[in-house]
C-alpha cells in the first residue's frame, strides 16, 4: 500500500491524499459505508459502484458468528465471497466483543466471550483477530484492541492501554497476506496523556497507517475534538489517519481540519433505515406528512439514483414499509457522504477549505 | 392499444402476440411482476429495466388507501409518481375488497368497506374504481367484478356473475384516458355454464381484452385449466386474454397452451422473500445448509445480476436478515420468470413449444 500526501491545507490540519491498494485506489479525506456482515444494508455492489464507494468496511465479529471463517476461507476471502473488488477495511473484533458480546473473561491473551446470536462461546486475541483477517483478506486490517467504556476511571484506561499496547505489537509481528496492509489504534481514552503517550509509542513502530479509536462513544463531541487535536501532532505525516467510527458530517469535517483522512460510520445507512435522509440541505426527515404531496426530489443538489424519485413518493414507500424506500434513501445518505467528501477534497485542492467549513457548519450544526 | 397475433402454435392454442401501447411494447406470452403500492418489493424501477419487465401492475385497492388518490393525481398519474414509464396494468380493486377489507355492504351500485389499515370507511363500485384507475393513468384498466369465492353454491355464484356483468357495462361505458384500455373480466366460478355464458355476453362487447378471474383462488389446477379450455373458444381471438393471479411455470404453460397470454403472480417476489429461488434447475431453498459452501451460482443457466453472487453468500444474506438477499432472490425469480417466458415465446417461433412444454413439466411438476 502507498499513501500520497498531495497537498495539506494551508489555514487547517486538512490533507489531500491518495492510497494505492491492490484492489484499487482511495481519494482521501474517504468515507467508507459499513458492509458489517458482508452486505452494506439495504443496497447492492452495484449501488455501491454507482455511487463511487471507495472501500468499505467488513465486521471481524460479525462474520466470524455468520457465516463463520471456514465459509469465507471456502469462498477465497471477503471480496470474492460478497463480490466486491475494491478495497475492504476490516475491524479487528475488539470493539464489538466488548460491547455487543457475553464476556466471559479477559486475559493477556485476548478475550473469552459468549455470541450474542446463540450463546456459542469463542476466545478472540491478536492472534486470532489476525489470522480471521488473513483470511477475509482485507485490503486493511486493524489491530486487536480493547476499548474503554466512557466515563472510565485513569487507572482502568491505564490498563486496558498497556493491554493494548502489547497486542498491537503483537498484530504487528503476524505474518497477513502480501496485500494487506496494518493499521494501529491510538486508545487512552479522554485523557490526554495516555492518548500522546499511545500514539508516540505506536508512531514508533512500523504500521500503514493509524487509527484513532474509543471516541464517539458517548463522550461531548468538544472532547472528541480534542483528543484529535492532542494526538495529531504525534501521528506521522506521511501515514493516513482514520478516526473510526465517526459521524455526522460536522463531526467529520471537524475531524479532518484536525488532520484526519478516513471515516466510517453506520449513521447514514441507519438513519436512512428510520426515514432520515442527509442532504445538502441538511436534514430530512422524509417521513412527515408536510412531504405528502412534495413531488421535488429529496435533494436538488445531488445527482443520484434516488435524484429521480420524489419526496412524495419515497415518504409513500417508507409509510407503507416497502423496502424498496429503504434503499432509495440508503441511496441517497451514502451518495450524500461520499459527494460530501469529494466536495471536501475540491475545497482543499481549491483552497477553499475554510469556506466549505463554514458552509457545512450552517447546514449541519451538529 | 394496437393487439397483433403474430403466429398460433400448430400442435396447441398457444399464441404469439405484441401489444402496442403509449408507453412501450409487450411480448405476448408475458408475465407482469406485480407492485402493489407502487412497488415491486425490494426492488427499484432500475432493477426491473436491466431483468427487461415489459410491464408490470398496480393495485387499486392499495394504492387508494395509501397514498390516496389525492396524491396520485398531483403526481399526474402512478407512471410519473412511482418513476415507472413503461405500461402497467391496474386491477380493478375488486378482488381485494372482498378478500382483504372488513366488508360492510354490497349493493348493485358496489360495495361500502372499511380499510384493513386503519378502519375508515370507504365505497368502491364500477363508477369508483374506473375513476382512480383513470386517474392512476394505468395502460391496462381491469373492469370492477365481483369474484365468488371457492367453493361457492352456484345461486351465489350467479347472483355475483350477474352483478358483475352490469358493473362490466358500465365500466365499459367509461369515459376513461385517450390512451388507456379496459380488459373485461370473466367470472363464473368453476361452473362452466356460467363461465361460457360470460364469456359469450363480454365477448359481444367492445373491450380491448379479457381476463379470467376468479381462479386460482384454491379450486385444484386441473379445474382451473378446465375452465380455461371451457372460457377459451368463446374469447375474440384477436384481442389478449390476461389469466388474473396465476401462478407456478406449470401454471403458466398449462394456460398458455389453452390460449392465454399474460399473467401476474406475487409468487417470485413473496417466495423470494421466504428463501424461495425460482430456477431453470427447478425450486431452490436457499436457506438449506447444503448450500453453505456452495460457491456455484444460484441458477447457472440464468444470466442476471444474482448470477454474480455464490449460493454461499445469498444464503449467507437470508440468514443474517440481510435486506440484499431479499433483493438479489427477487431479482432471480423475476429474471427467471422473464426469461421463462421469453423461452416460451421462442419455442412458439420455431415450432418447438411441445419439447418446451415437457421441459417445463419436468423441472416444474406443479
Amino acid at each position: 500500500m502507498q499513501f500520497t500526501l498531495k497537498k495539506e491545507d494551508v489555514s487547517s490540519q486538512a490533507r489531500l491524499g491518495y492510497i494505492e491498494t491492490q484492489h484499487g485506489n482511495i481519494e482521501t479525506p474517504i468515507f467508507m459505508p459499513v458492509g458489517t456482515r458482508a452486505a452494506v444494508k439495504t443496497l447492492t455492489p452495484q449501488n455501491l459502484l454507482d455511487i463511487n464507494a471507495q472501500i468499505i468496511l467488513g465486521n471481524t465479529y460479525h462474520l466470524m458468528l455468520r457465516p463463520g471463517m471456514d465459509v469465507i476461507e471456502a469462498a477465497g476471502g471477503l471480496h470474492s465471497f460478497m463480490n466486491w473488488q475494491r478495497p475492504i477495511l476490516t475491524d479487528s473484533g475488539g470493539f464489538q466483543v466488548f460491547s455487543l458480546s457475553d464476556l466471559n473473561k479477559i486475559t493477556d491473551e485476548g478475550v473469552t466471550f459468549r455470541s450474542h446470536i446463540d450463546g456459542t462461546k469463542y476466545f478472540l486475541g491478536p492472534n486470532e483477530s489476525m489470522a480471521i483477517q488473513r483470511t477475509l483478506g482485507s485490503d486493511i486490517v486493524m489491530v486487536f484492541d480493547q476499548c474503554s467504556p466512557c466515563p472510565c476511571e485513569k487507572k482502568d484506561v491505564e490498563a486496558a492501554l498497556a493491554r493494548t499496547l502489547k497486542w498491537e505489537r503483537q498484530c504487528r509481528d503476524y505474518d497477513l497476506q502480501a496485500h494487506q496492509n496494518l493499521f494501529a489504534i491510538v486508545q487512552g481514552g479522554t485523557y490526554a496523556d495516555l492518548r500522546i503517550q499511545c500514539a508516540k509509542e505506536l508512531a514508533s513502530l512500523d504500521f500503514e497507517g493509524f487509527a484513532i479509536g474509543g471516541l464517539s462513544v458517548g463522550e461531548p463531541a468538544e472532547m472528541m475534538y480534542d483528543m484529535i487535536d492532542v494526538v495529531e501532532p504525534h501521528l506521522p505525516k506521511e501515514k493516513p489517519r482514520y478516526l473510526m467510527g465517526v459521524g455526522t458530517p460536522r463531526n467529520i469535517i471537524e475531524a479532518v481540519k484536525r488532520g484526519v483522512d478516513m471515516f466510517d460510520c453506520v449513521m447514514p445507512t441507519r438513519n436512512a433505515r428510520n426515514g432520515t435522509a442527509f442532504t445538502w440541505q441538511g436534514k430530512v426527515s422524509i417521513k412527515a406528512g408536510k412531504y405528502r404531496k412534495d413531488f421535488t426530489p429529496l435533494d436538488p443538489e445531488l445527482d443520484c439514483y434516488t435524484s429521480q424519485f420524489s419526496k412524495a413518493y419515497i415518504r409513500h414507500l417508507l409509510n407503507v414499509d416497502e423496502i424498496t424506500g429503504l434503499t432509495l434513501v440508503t441511496i441517497q445518505n451514502l451518495a450524500f457522504y461520499l459527494d460530501f467528501m469529494k466536495a471536501l477534497r475540491q475545497s482543499i485542492i481549491d483552497e477553499t477549505f475554510n469556506d466549505f467549513y463554514e458552509r457545512i457548519c450552517a447546514i449541519y450544526p451538529t
